[in-house]
């Protein structure tokens, strides 16, 4: 039975060069020089069987690929560029060579394009289920990091795309909006930003939250994804999936870009009252923060 | 029911203020300023229910305590100091947010000594097993990083402290070598290092492989912690114990100490022959790399 230093080994043929690792890996921790003009950025994000994907349904290959991408689209919501990861396996015993360089590959297949190298890792068997996470270094490289407790009353709220219904396929296959996030940033008009996993209501509430703001949402702006009218079928209209619903990875952020030609949907406005309303068939009234919560 | 909101809410009030830590944290990647003279080491240690602890058996606070400390052990080796760890737990629905505000003092108990911060985290709740993951920026902070691939033939093979046994109960209560590391490494002497996870046969091997070298332990010179005694009821002998038995989490390092009045002690030396030999009774043997290893 192939052990862990088989997969080990394997892994070590798979190196790509760094700029950032002056010393060779294979120790206890990766050397890396980290630029100096650039602010460091670190994150780390989890997935796990049966709750962000159904390894009897998912393929390893997806799953890694999943995992990564959460982590790229954390980059994104901070407008830096992924350097480096760090990832970990906890694999069902007996699972296999070659189900654990599948997992690999995937994390490779969405690292590989923003030249974001792996550079350490741990993995361990167990009898539990499949377990795998992903550190992220981002560097500012030129531009400053965006984060949430921007957003000022006056300040538009935009989207950059469809959401809702990410259940039925995307939250697997999302593409980390890290390229558009950076253009939005250059701008020097966004004042707060968010990748919506939780959910457009739930994350607009920690952009209000931590900013002392509160909003107003134009529902008829709200972009819709024909996956949320798809899923409506559950008797949930498709305007409430594209609010609540968690995993779109698309990008919520607050500014002024008006007439910058930005490929985002303006969907509202930030308000000095530190409450959420939706306005809707002529009314407003406040919008609950729903979406994805783990229950402890 | 407490959820991740809450829990994140008091992780916050728990923070510590860190000179690497410019921006308030509450962002999907914490912000920090790396210091331009220090390279950065970065790892990752996972930590599973039934492999690493058993939940049945040891406190939460313990289990914190042990991820932190397994990843403050890799500092050790590498003699880089601490300065930022992110952590995830993967924690089985309904355990309470008693249990995880534990675990999170469990970490923080080990990482204040060294002043790392815990800058940032995941928290997630599945019909699964616990399972936490601790990520380690190191800094080097004036000393050159040790690796695992400087030892040379005529170097002394040393360790800090006797082996075996760890099962017992020292599995979870190690302390990581981190200032010892330090003034080893400041010697100028100190050519590989790693610390004792997988046990002293294996992660001999591990520096023998990626040095290119071979080593000679003398038997009667490595010392035999009471625990391998005491384990040793089952059939197995001590010195056995003291060779294969993982977690010691003492370091094992190669170069020439001699008459520096360190702290460590001599059980053999590197050869320029690719195989480790143990030297027992008047005879040379091969020595198996025996230890920890997961199977796939």
């Amino acid at each position: 039975m192939p052990g862990e230093f088989d997969f080990i080994d394997w892994l070590r043929a798979q190196r790509k060069p760094s700029e950032f690792v002056p010393v060779p890996q294979g120790d206890d921790l990766a050397v890396l020089k980290w630029p100096a003009a650039d602010l460091l950025l670190v994150g780390v994000d989890q997935v796990l069987d049966g709750v962000h994907f159904d390894s009897a349904v998912h393929s390893p290959r997806a799953i890694g690929r999943k995992v990564m991408n959460r982590n790229l689209s954390d980059c994104a919501a901070m407008a830096c560029l992924p350097a480096a990861a760090v990832t970990t396996a906890a694999l069902p015993r007996g699972i296999g060579l070659e189900y654990a360089k599948e997992l690999y590959l995937g994390l490779r297949e969405a690292a590989d394009p923003f030249d974001c190298v792996i550079v350490g890792g741990d993995t361990g068997t167990w009898d539990g289920k499949l377990a795998l996470t992903v550190t992220i270094l981002g560097r500012s490289a030129g531009i400053t990091p965006i984060t949430r407790t921007g957003a000022k009353a006056g300040d538009s709220i935009y989207v950059t795309g469809p959401l809702g219904g990410s259940l039925l396929g995307r939250h697997m296959t999302f593409e980390p909006r890290i390229n558009l996030a950076r253009t939005l940033a250059a701008t020097g008009r966004v004042t707060a930003m968010i990748d919506l996993s939780d959910g457009l209501s739930r994350d607009l509430g920690h952009i209000c939250r931590v900013s002392g703001v509160g909003a107003m949402l134009d529902a008829s702006s709200i972009p819709i994804h024909s996956d949320a009218v798809t899923v409506s079928r559950d008797g949930v209209s498709p305007l409430d999936h594209a609010l609540s619903d968690g995993e779109d990875h698309e990008l919520l952020l607050t500014g002024s870009l008006e007439r910058l030609g930005m490929p985002v949907t303006r969907i509202g406005e930030v308000t000095a009252r530190s409450e959420i309303l939706l306005h809707r068939d002529g009314r407003a009234a406040p919008l609950d923060a729903r979406g994805w919560e783990h229950r402890l």
